[in-house]
């Protein structure tokens, strides 16, 4: 898949329930509407063996890019830049760039702090062991450097976890490149809530407006109970301009709207 | 792993970050607090292909079970029997039993309704075609039933994806399963938020303590930045009696504290 992009998130808070994955949803939508699609998302945990499992398998799928998040803080159980150089074939070493960002960073927290320097320790030197091959991103809001790196022709990033961290780094060193891949392609979506009519009534319905507006893909949503119904139908497409992706949608609505009404169902767009 | 369980999340929606994947964390929490690890969560989109390798990878992995949530309700992209019958070499087939389920929800809901007889329209019928050898499992608060299916000597589960179907079901037929493969193991857990001290300077503490408690897990999770430092640390175990368990994440809490506050960080104990 040309225009794919693959995430893999890296932490046990995820798979102990304590922590929402919001780092994937936040990506998937900002990616989404650069107008490429993410085809998987994968959550592993702090474990090196699965990390290279889960980059290397990823890698394979030929997606345009693979974007990790987590594991790049000082604690032991940061693994992500030893565990994507065993995946790359590369091996962990201290990057004279990204150190110098360390340091900077560093002397800005004392100052800022009316402190004396603070040593780097190798808690702090471990944030700059990278895949050798590797480029470090600057971190405009946090230490840890993201890194990118070429792997059989696809780029692997590694973000942090921390939400504020990753998106400042993806708006500054992602976007930019994911647009360069996208091109011109824009995605439009509106949603609206149908209520009345039972989802099984819907199938048909959609099978029938997606049949006559085969760039419209139609996804429905139900709120309510079969008995009760109330569906959010969200209505999608991606194209070469913005323009067209609009008229594509507002065409397959009306005639959705039409249907719908004819069977005494009640919609109502959302926002 | 034989405590594992697998998590297969399936839906576009998840995909293009229009919906946080709670049912995955809430699954998580519940598994977790049941005694079992969760190994891995893998979203894909509607597409049999994807959900077919998916399943099929999981499987090779060997968990105690794999669990997949979405794609079971009556529109053309509920794929998820269809793909389960792919990958486990079975097909789909109208289940007399889960017909006679759905039958019995729809007479039920015309009489609620005051409405005439619903009738199996292919819509509804699609929702009792599951793969053959599945078993359908009762959805106490909505249509679709769910199944379970053995192949390669792990379970399989698929669940809707409307949060309150999976959760009734995951309570009804699936919780009492995983209590008797997790037998007595309980996972206890306590929080605590500690301030002015680095993550970095955090780092070989935590080294430590895990070290003199090599059966308590820490993870931190920076909430504040280096600089302005708040961390919350998460210390865990697994264990036969949960009595041993809290003891356990105790002894650690009292050695962490003091070293914390012997390096003049304030700690807090969370709820």
């Amino acid at each position: 898949m040309a225009s794919c992009v693959e995430i893999i998130s890296i932490g046990n808070e995820l798979l102990i329930g304590k922590t929402l994955n919001t780092n994937a949803t936040w990506l998937a939508k900002e990616i989404t509407s650069i107008g490429l699609s993410i085809s998987r998302i994968t959550v592993i945990g702090d474990d090196v063996k699965e990390i290279v499992t889960a980059v290397q398998d990823a890698v394979l799928r030929k997606p345009s890019c693979v974007i990790t998040t987590g594991g790049l803080g000082p604690t032991f159980d940061d693994k992500t830049f030893e565990a994507i150089a065993d995946a790359t074939n590369s091996v962990p070493r201290v990057n004279e760039k990204a150190l110098e960002m360390i340091e900077e960073k560093y002397a800005q927290y004392a100052k800022e702090m009316n402190q004396d320097k603070f040593e780097l320790t190798p808690a702090r030197i471990k944030m700059a062991t990278i895949p050798e091959g590797a480029k470090p991103l600057p971190n405009p809001v946090g230490t840890a450097p993201a890194i990118s790196i070429q792997n059989n022709g696809i780029t692997i990033f590694a973000l942090p976890g921390v939400p504020s961290e990753m998106k400042a780094i993806f708006e500054q060193s992602l976007a930019p490149f994911l647009r360069a891949v996208a091109g011109h392609l824009k995605f439009f979506a509106k949603s609206i809530d149908v209520s009345g009519i039972m989802e099984s009534e819907i199938a048909p319905i959609i099978d029938q407006v997606m049949h006559d507006n085969p760039r419209i893909y139609i996804k429905s949503h139900p709120m309510g109970a079969e008995k009760k119904p109330r569906i959010e139908l969200h209505l999608s497409t991606i194209a070469e301009e913005l323009e067209t992706a609009k008229k594509r949608v507002s065409k397959a609505l009306r005639q959705l709207s039409k249907i719908i009404k004819a069977k005494d169902g009640r919609l109502q767009l959302k926002q």
